[in-house]
């Protein structure tokens, strides 16, 4: 089956997203400079649920490349995906409006461990179905950052109702960590793209 | 005709149906659990829609891959689906809001019902344009399930004035049996690729 | 310059304003069946307008297999299209919201008459550049219904001050007589195919 | 790695930015022309931000063919572009629902600003990776309408406390400037094309 239909769904739901958290930032009452700074907690969760979308359409673009044919299980697995992405711009509001009150940042974090596990969970099916010369597999190896990013999460949601910038900070340092680009991928597509080409 | 921007537009229009549903889930006003917990109605409803609009973008994806050419009457065949699917975030928005009510969620049916009906619709007109080749028709088969569907939805509508919780799990049992891959389809695509490789 | 990426982005568009129109379809907030029907003028205007969106993608979709290449100013008088098909889910609102009012009903059909001149502009601009032996030109012949669309559009809009009614069966009349597949762009797109064949 | 699923996913926000601004012009609640043209600021805002998504579009469009891969660092860069133009609805609907007041026709400047200066980002970062044959440096040449964007944006930005309308002109012209096609890019263009094609 082809894969470039399910990307470009998911280029679709992640662009729609993407543009649709904005839609939460409500244009303020009053037209003073304090009005708009105001904002400043629905801004911060925005450019953080932002850059988080960010990267798992960055990460999708990267792994798809190993990705040459789907069946109906991955297909599955990745609307999984897409599902708890699409509940981020809900978690993104109320944390938002509520300048970052316990639960919701909670919430937050929770939404963005369920997409985590989704993830892995679409990473499983792929390696599954591409069997032992996966070259997914040989590209993640130890998958430390995937393995270490929903302990950090789970940690973020249990500190939330102790002290919410930790987790807000915990949960900026899983995005940062994920910005650097994935080079055990990139390295793994050159490679495959040679030993194509021979 | 160029198969590829009908199914690009309905890539286009699905991932947008399937993210706006997301808007109607508007963050409660509270920031405690038991304000979240209160959502669960609407987040139910939201789940079995995104869930059957995955099923048709599964679906579609899958039907055509045996479609090659496209003419007038089915770009409208499938305008005429997409129409309908456009109907059920408003459908899942009444339902979901009024916690399964008995009007709400006999409509979330008869929107269910409609989409049914115009995916038969273009099936018909695709298998009609075919011809008596129709790989289609072939992969078909007798499309029990297709017949069923409609049925069960009548039934759940039905129903949905006495106990709307039987109602929704006709429509849950509906989305369930659908989940399960099509392999007819995969069956005739692999079958028409290896016809086509000799 | 590549045709591709402007009919995909006028796809993304389309898709969009199709789908955010049932957006304004708030759920009632009563359950009963009286309060879905009241919704009926909100309904029908967003049948109607999403059978004119589905009419431009169609029309596109023909028009632009005979466009091979674009350059800035079709860019531009797509865009153009674009901006004032992205009206019409704002004057369908008004117009559904209000019961077919006599000023709403006006716009609705203001709102048509200037996406059929941006269409006509945009036809001017690619046969202009496709110069003397435009497939597109010889394609479109006497362009009767491009002609005659504008003319009814204005009688609607007059006479929406004298019943709106009138006005919308105007309206519905344009939209039938383009659901009648264009035929001669697809007579001239067979035409061309034959002879590239050759 | 592939440039095109980098503008397909543009092209997706660009199309959800471009069409969910008129989502903001909600419909007025009277029915009188009165009450329609009482929306003008509303819908100035718009023609002006539709016109300045439209251009950005038209730009990365002619910008891309010149960039034949991609790495993570333009993906970020390209996603920080849309990060910027993500916020101009936000400003549009600010500044349109009062009336053009001073902080909101700041702001809509800060915007624009910003996403010039993502821009601009964008391009070193893409010529940094093409190197000194950098088709697109060649494209560039000085540059001058990209440079001169940022300072009229920021002479708008303090006049908007003096003369909202000096600023509200000045956002107008920038716009008028880059409606003119890019010739500089066009012309790199068709030479590149025919350097390849010897």
């Amino acid at each position: 089956m082809d894969r470039d239909r399910l990307t470009a769904f998911t280029d679709g739901v992640l662009a729609v997203i993407i543009t649709i958290m904005v839609l939460e930032m409500r244009p303020p009452h009053g037209t003073g400079l304090k009005d708009l700074v105001a904002l400043w907690p629905v801004f911060l969760s925005y450019v953080l649920s932002f850059i988080y979308i960010g990267i798992y359409w960055n990460n999708h673009h990267h792994f798809f490349q190993l990705v040459k044919t789907v069946d109906g299980a991955i297909l599955w697995a990745n609307l999984h995906l897409l599902f708890w992405l699409s509940v981020v711009p809900f978690a993104t509001a109320w944390m938002g409006e509520n300048h970052f009150a316990a639960v919701p940042t909670a919430l937050y974090g929770a939404s963005l461990l369920m997409a985590a596990i989704a993830w892995y969970v679409m990473q499983l099916v792929i390696i599954h179905r591409q069997g032992d010369a996966s070259p997914l597999r040989r590209a993640l190896g130890a998958d430390i950052k995937g393995k270490i990013s929903p302990v950090i999460y789970l940690i973020g949601i249990a500190l939330a109702f102790f002290s919410t910038i930790v987790s807000d900070l915990l949960y900026l340092g899983v995005a940062l960590m994920w910005l650097v680009p994935d080079r055990r991928v990139e390295a793994a597509i050159l490679a495959s793209e040679k030993a194509a080409r021979k």
